[in-house]
């Protein structure tokens, strides 16, 4: 089943400066071979709905591994059957609107 | 690796009335054997990680299946190393220091 | 414009147990007339749009004067105007359908 | 107060087709003066908390004049006294450690 996800990965217990702990889960979605775009609160992937929740669970562990006691993350899901969609697509259809 | 988590499901292009297909997810976390508890805005899961996001899955799935064309899920994950903790106690810390 | 919100406040930069911020987050809560309902990941808020958003922006300006450094907070906002509906409601129409 | 959200407002009710209320949404948040940038899952947002969450609820509020029933929005806030930090320098702070 393919899903789109925006995943904020939040480290707690490590102090205030989380982007080293952010960068490493980037790391662990372009290992997995997942499509994934880094903003300012999140990142959006899209992919097949194990792998993208295997990444996700990696990063915890990964996090957990690196000394991070305790980790509050949040995600949103999207799936659908009417039809594919792309994340740039999802993008584009709103923009057109806009202009 | 344990979590608690607390998960909203939102079938779209469906009409207004979600209940029955909230009802259909809280079936599947029961059948899971899953620890969960609903609230007027999600449920909350504690559990393996595995587990928990198999079930999230199947609700997924089977909502599809049911008809619902398109999905809109928010999660929020907690998992911890420093400690154990139940959701009971994450409540039970808190109201000791409003009385 | 009534609201139904569900939030998680999440201090950071203070350690690991965060039961006393988010117990002063209840205090404001209930000082503002608010109907609340603590639960393991959030807490539900029933009541109108402005007096909800002033009593989160209470909270955040509340920790920080408490020494927070860094807040991240996750709001569910839910409103309609096909028909008034209660936190109560909404969990009584998806149990009915459990049984 | 300044703050930094991520929002993604889902309408209800109204079919699949989301992406003409999205646009209507970063129409009223560029009419409010704000920084704003969309996003696959959402749009950022930076400005002062007020000003946000004025626009936020006009969202609701120009929705459902579309003749949107019901509108659940989920909401990421960022507020921080440490330091000011934009939405550019939080991406670039991770960008920097992937590479």
């Amino acid at each position: 089943m393919k899903v789109i996800v925006d995943v904020a990965i939040i480290p707690l217990g490590v102090g205030l400066s989380l982007s080293k702990y952010v960068a490493e889960c980037e790391k662990i979605f372009k290992d997995a071979g997942l499509k994934s775009t880094l903003h300012a609160n999140g990142t959006n992937i899209e992919g097949e709905w194990d792998e993208v929740f295997n990444a996700i669970k990696k990063c915890h562990e990964q996090l957990h591994q690196m000394g991070v006691p305790r980790i509050s993350t949040n995600v949103r899901i999207g799936t659908r059957t009417d039809r594919e969609q792309t994340m740039e697509e999802k993008i584009k259809s709103v923009q057109e609107k806009i202009l």
